[in-house]
Formats: structure tokens, sequence, C-alpha cells
């Protein structure tokens, strides 16, 4: 990158009373929006010198710059005016057709006219929020849950609540007991948010037994399900599953996809599939959002799918990040004490590690920094603070050495900070340790604790 | 356009109970979100045989294929990787680098800490309107207002306050006694949304003098001023003002500008100049929202600007425009009747037309479009029915025969339409005639009749 990921832009000086003066002209949901910390973070990240296991990144140097040039010069040629025009706000018809290929080739059917082109996945979480939430109303999302998707929860004011996960995914009974006690407090969650393959940041899998149960509670109390599936082809090992989509028919299920993971971020264009009346309302949000998505990538996108080189592309793409996770799983094995915990994707970008709970990732993070390592702690996957043991590390955007040398860095800082706890406490804590503060942390309703997912080692 | 330009997914045969279904489960802004009139329109007027006076294209066929290609190996050689890979959420530097230059050739000075990149203008009006407005807040507007606005503010449920406008742009007397009023009612705007340069859809230009008093009146009520100015650079005659961010210094103008106008509306980018709380605020509506704006984008634009090449396009777009607006006005003095009236652009893309009041042009245009041809309803422009004998003709984006061709179909309907009025009630309605709606539609607080801009003959 020739430019800084930076969070934010910079004040340059400006004063508290500034902040002020303008505070009483601010909407109610500014006092509740976040930043995601994973955006934040990429101010630090991308320093050239840090290793960054900490973003969501694709490998793009993958792509053939040659491809790239290719099939610009196509869209030149065929389709240069029409690509620098505004196009319709649902997305060009050739979009919409490749949108519908890439959902067979994971086993799903959809008609065209119940897609919506977006600017990215992101949009259609914000679009989905926009159609469905009033300040106070409760979305069920899994504990933890997308980093990113917490800025588009807070920015409409819901109340997010957060069911944990086991190896298969989101607890349904969890979630049942969660509905049951939402119903004796009146309330009724205007969706379910899920990542149900390969999730972000957990790693883990939904069983097919547990989607097919969350399809007849969305159907029995005619709740949406928000299916947020931008890993879903990248499956490295094991069967595939079917997607709650194809599962629900289209009643209650919209469909999130995305061209970032299995294409380019970098073209902002992603998809919803959702039920007509649900479009219909997310298109006249996407008008005054941002009135349709790019032309000139959406040309990009129809060029290259036409060419049919799209499956020996995301072939090649999984054997990479198969052996990068092969590679950090051997690494953690290597570095991280005996205490810790991960996840063992079978696809996608993440690994979810937990430590004894001595450490707290956010801490750690400015320690890992000073060896220019980078990672995203766990509580920026929580609404409420939880997390405080666990990380996210990603294995798809940096190369072998790297994420050896990364995970090598990260088990040092662990190290030192376990040695330094013992010689505070005259103990070395063990897995089983907890701090004062992760007690409060329980979830309210009693349920257990889901600062980490269960204490197995997953890769042994 | 190899695709249709339809204004929402169709919903291919659903029955009311599937509306009702999920009616429960909308966000109460749903119930007044709004599709623009021009998105709906896009989808009758895109047909090939329309010639359409209805959109607010720029001529993007005008745009050399070659240096498209051209720009786009280059980037492929060059950042092909990071064109395809995720950017920060305000910008890429280089693309800040470009705005600022772009706005230091209309006069306006900005430091590139300022600046958050967009994706298209469009994303700044809803990003201003998600960090400022709760429900019910007012906004002021002009009236007419810019058609694509109207879905964002009813998004964000405003209560919109229209201000007329006359030959100078928006009534700075009538701001005032509007301010007064709101201020009797205990009630402050969140913002005053203006496009001070040839407006859309008005095509005036507000004067200095009325620039000045309003950045004063901005800075004595410390409130936020949002400045629309897509087509600033586009300027066919008389002297160039100073932008009110100018006249502001960067303490209570939010800046919109857009590269859709002076390059290409198919990139999908826009930015905001805005002071530095507001821009934070802003970023975070944008992480959620979108994440980033597209990167692949992004390079074109800086690579494009790199090469110099900017300044004899936008000399050629300027040349073209203006002969075209000549065209239309030439035009207009032939075909439309005695008794209507429309303003004379000094730039920009739009003439806004007025009819006498027995013509209401929502049901002109079923007329029109069995002629094919096609121009946006005044009503469009306005968020309580007024504008009814109003239209917004465009003439950028239609060659100089469609646009004679065009404005001589649409008078035809229209002396059909006042001869058929005439046959009915005996006589031809003069240019002061009213209906008794019009006069039921005036503004509460008891000013002038804002359907039309004043009834001078602008070409005259």
């Amino acid at each position: 990158m020739t430019d800084d990921l930076s969070g934010g832009p910079r004040p340059k000086g400006r004063s508290a009373r500034d902040l002020e003066r303008y505070a009483g002209l601010f909407a109610s949901r500014t006092r509740v929006m976040k930043s995601s910390a994973m955006r934040d973070l990429m101010a630090l990240t991308e320093r050239p010198e840090v290793i960054s296991l900490a973003g969501g990144l694709p490998d793009t140097s993958t792509f053939p710059a040659e491809d790239f040039a290719a099939i610009m010069a196509k869209v030149a040629v065929d389709s240069s005016a029409a690509a620098l025009q505004y196009g319709p706000t649902e997305g060009l018809g050739r979009v919409k057709d490749v949108i519908a290929h890439v959902m067979a080739a994971e086993g799903t059917k959809v008609d065209t006219g119940d897609v919506l082109v977006t600017t990215g996945g992101q949009q259609v979480i914000d679009l989905v929020c926009k159609t469905l939430l009033d300040p106070g109303d409760v979305v069920v999302a899994e504990a933890p849950t997308y980093p990113g998707a917490i800025p588009s929860f807070c920015a409409y004011q819901a109340d997010v609540v957060q069911v944990e996960m086991d190896d298969d995914g989101m607890r349904i009974d969890v979630l049942e007991e969660t509905l049951e006690r939402l119903d004796r407090e009146g309330r009724t969650p205007k969706f379910i948010y899920t990542i149900p393959s390969f999730q972000n940041p957990a790693g883990v899998t939904m069983s097919l037994e547990r989607r097919k149960r969350l399809v007849e509670i969305a159907h029995a109390r005619e709740l949406l399900v928000l299916e947020d599936n931008p890993y879903g082809l990248l499956r490295y090992e094991g069967e595939p599953l079917p997607t709650l989509r194809t599962l629900d028919g289209g009643e209650f299920v919209i469909y999130l996809g995305t061209f970032s993971k299995i294409l380019s971020a970098g073209l902002r264009l992603g998809w919803a599939v959702a039920p007509g009346p649900v479009l219909q309302k997310m298109n006249l949000g996407k008008q005054g959002a941002d009135l349709c998505s790019s032309s000139l990538t959406q040309y990009f996108v129809a060029q290259y799918f036409a060419e049919g080189r799209w499956e020996p592309y995301l072939a090649q793409l999984k054997q990479l990040y198969r052996r990068r996770r092969d590679v950090m799983l051997d690494a953690l094995a290597e570095h991280f004490p005996a205490e810790a915990t991960w996840t063992r994707p079978q696809g996608g970008l993440f690994v979810w590690a937990t430590l004894p709970d001595a450490i707290d990732t956010t801490d750690l993070l400015v320690r890992a920094l000073t060896r220019n390592v980078a990672f995203v702690p766990g509580r920026g996957a929580f609404m409420d603070g939880r997390g405080g043991a666990s990380m996210r590390i990603n294995f798809s955007g940096v190369p072998d050495d790297d994420i050896r040398e990364g995970v090598r860095r990260i088990g040092e800082v662990v190290a030192e900070q376990l040695e330094l706890f013992g010689s505070i406490s005259g103990t070395r804590p063990a897995g089983g340790g907890k701090r004062p503060q992760a007690e409060q942390r329980r979830d309210e309703a009693g349920m257990a604790d889901v600062l980490r997912l269960p204490r197995r080692r997953a890769n042994g």
C-alpha cells in the first residue's frame, strides 16, 4: 500500500471547546457510535515493519496484474461510457447473473430478481439495520461476532444480545433460552445475525443440524435471519454444508454475499438476497445511501466472470490459504503457552485464540506492537467488554514466514506477561485461573462464560 | 447501457399477505422512506427509444476509451494488489491530494486532514444526516431541492422546511423569517442544505451577497450548512463566485464535492470537507456503512489526475454543455407556450421550467412517455406536493438533436393539454390562471407561492 491505513481523520489540534461547540448538534446515535477496533488498529498495524495478523485481508497480490489490465482493456473497448456512468440502484443485470452463478457454486439457487448489488457486504448490514431497526430494538448475534458489524449496530442504536458458540457454531439451545427470556420481557428480536461458515472472528462452522434447527426456529417464530457468508467458498477441508438461505427457501433468511474474499475487496461489491418486501425497503435505503454501486467495478466483475477464470483462481486461493492456516496452527502449537486454546477453522481467514485469563489482549497488543506484530483483541468482537483474554489472528493476508515470526513474537510477549504475573502473584496462573473482572463479565442470564470457546486444544 | 436502469426490484408476484407478513418487522423510518422520483422514472426513461431529459447524467461518452484503458493499465502495473485491497476509511492520501487540488481550482483552500473520501456525493448527504439527525429534527432546504436528497432526509425522519428561491438562489430574507419562526417554536435546524451554484433542479446560482449573508447567519447562530457543490466547476458564463466553504473558513460549512460531474459518475467517488469533530463522526458512520470507498476507483482517480489531463477534459465538457444549454434554451423559446417560464443557468446540468398551473407535470409525464420523451416532474423536488406545474429538464446527457426533438415533443403535449383545458373551461388559461389545488398549496407561513421561480422569461 502506498497510503497509510489510518483509522480516522486527525482533528489537527482542534480544542476541546471545538468538540463542545458541535456536540449539541449531533444525533443521539453518535453517543453510542463506535469505531470498529479493527479499523482503528489499522493506523498502527500498517506501518511496513509490522507483521499484521490483525486484518481480514485477502491476498490480492495473487491476482495477476496482467489479468487486471486485460479485463479493464476489454471494459474500455466494450463499455467505457457505461462503466463511467450511473447505473441502476439494484445493480447491473450482468452482475446479478454472476451472483446467481457464484451462489449456485455453493449449492444455493436464487432468482436474480431477489438480488440487490451493494457497496461491499458491509452495506448489506447497514441496509438491513436501516430497514429493520428502531432505537432499542434487539438484534441477536454470536459471541464473539464480526467486529465490523458493531459500528453498524451502534449507528442504529441496536440492543445486541450475543449468544455463545462452540465448535459447532452458535449454540441453538442457548439461542432458544435467549428467545424465551426475551419473550418474557415482551421483546422480539428484529433479526438474528450469524456467520455460519468459518465465522469471523471465531473460525468455527455451524453444523448441519444446527442450521436446520435455526431455520425451523426462524419459520416458527417468523423471525428474520441475516446470514453473512463471505467465506463459504473458502473451504479447505470437510464437506460443504447448505447455506441457511437454501434450507429456508427465501422466506426468512436475508443472505449477504461479497466479492471481497473470492476476488477483490477493493471493488467494494457485495450483495443481498432477501424476501421481496424487505429487498424493496433495502433498495430505498440504498438510493439515499449512495444511489448505486460503482458501475466501473461492476463491469470489472462482469468481465472477469465472463472469462471463466474465477474457479481456477478460487482453487489457487484455497490452496494458498489452507497452507497458511496450517503454518499458523503449527506456529501456535510451538509458540503459545500450554494453557492457551484456539480454534481450527476448516475454511475462511481467522483463528480465534484464547489465553489464560491473566492476559488482557488489549494491553497485550500495545506490547506486541513494540515487537512489530499485531492482532485484533477479543473485546472488539463483543458489545459488553467480554473477550478480554482472546484474540483474532488472520492467516490469509500474510506470507508463511511472517505468520511463523508473528506468532512467535506474540508467544514471546504472552510468555513475558505470564512470567510477570507469576512474579507478582507468586504463582503462574493455570488455564483455570480467572481475574476478578472476568468473573464480573459473565452473562447476566447465567449462561456459561463466553470469554472463550470451549477449552479443548482444537489442534490436538 | 446494456442494462435497464430500473428503479427497484420487482416483487415478482408476491402477495399482499407477504408484504403484511414482514411489515411488523420494519423500522418506523420505512413508513416515510421514499423513492427518489428520478430513480423510479429511470426504468421507463431508459428504454432506448425514449429521449430522456430526466437524468442528471454527465456525457461519459466524451471520455476517451483509450485514456480509460491506459489509466487502468498503469494502475495494474504500479498498484494492482493495492487497488484490489481494502483501503483506509478516510480515503487514500493521493486522492485527498487530488481533492485539495480540484478545490483549489475553484479557489477553495482545504487541508487534506479535513477531507473524507466517500462513495459518491450522495454518501455525504447520508453521513451528514446520520451524524446530525434524530427523528423529527429540522433540516432547511431550498424549494425546490435536489430530488435525490429526499430519500436520505426521509430515511432519517427529518422535518424538511423548504425556503423559496429566485434567480439569485435561496432567498435569505425568507430564510431569516423561517429561522425566526422556528425560534418561536423552540426549534433549531440541524443544518441548512443548499446547492449554491447552478442549483439542482432550479439551475439558479446564489449571489455573492447572499452567500456572505448565509455564512454570517451560520456563524451568528452556530448553525451548520451543508454546501452541495457538484457543478461549481461547470460554469459556462459569468464570474466564478467563492464557495461558502471559502467564505466560512471551515467553521460551520460542511462541503460536499464529487468526481461524478467532472470525470465519471460510475466511479462513485465524492468527498466531504468538514470541521474536525463532525468529520470524525462521519468517519465512524462510514465505517458502519461501507468500511471504505473503492480502492480501484480511487487509484483510477489518482492516476487520471497525475497525468494532468483533467483541465483540458473539463474545458471540453464545459464547451459541450454550454452549447447544449443554448440549444435547449432556443428550443424552449420555440416550442413552449408563451405562458411558460424557465431559468437560464450559467452552468450545471439543468433548466427548471414552469408551465401554466392548469398543467400537472406528473400527469404530463405519462403523456410525454407515449411520445417517447421524459423529464422530472417538479413534485419530485418538494417534500409537500408542491411543484406540480414545474419540471426539471437536463441538457448535459443528450445530443443537440435529441434536445431539440425532446423539447419539441414536450411542447406538443403541453399545447394539447392547454387546448384540452381550454375546450373544457371555455377559456385558455393565461399565465396567472391558478387551479384551486395550487391555492391550497401555498406555504403555511404565508410565504410567496413557490410552485415556480419568478415569472419572468429568463431567456428574454
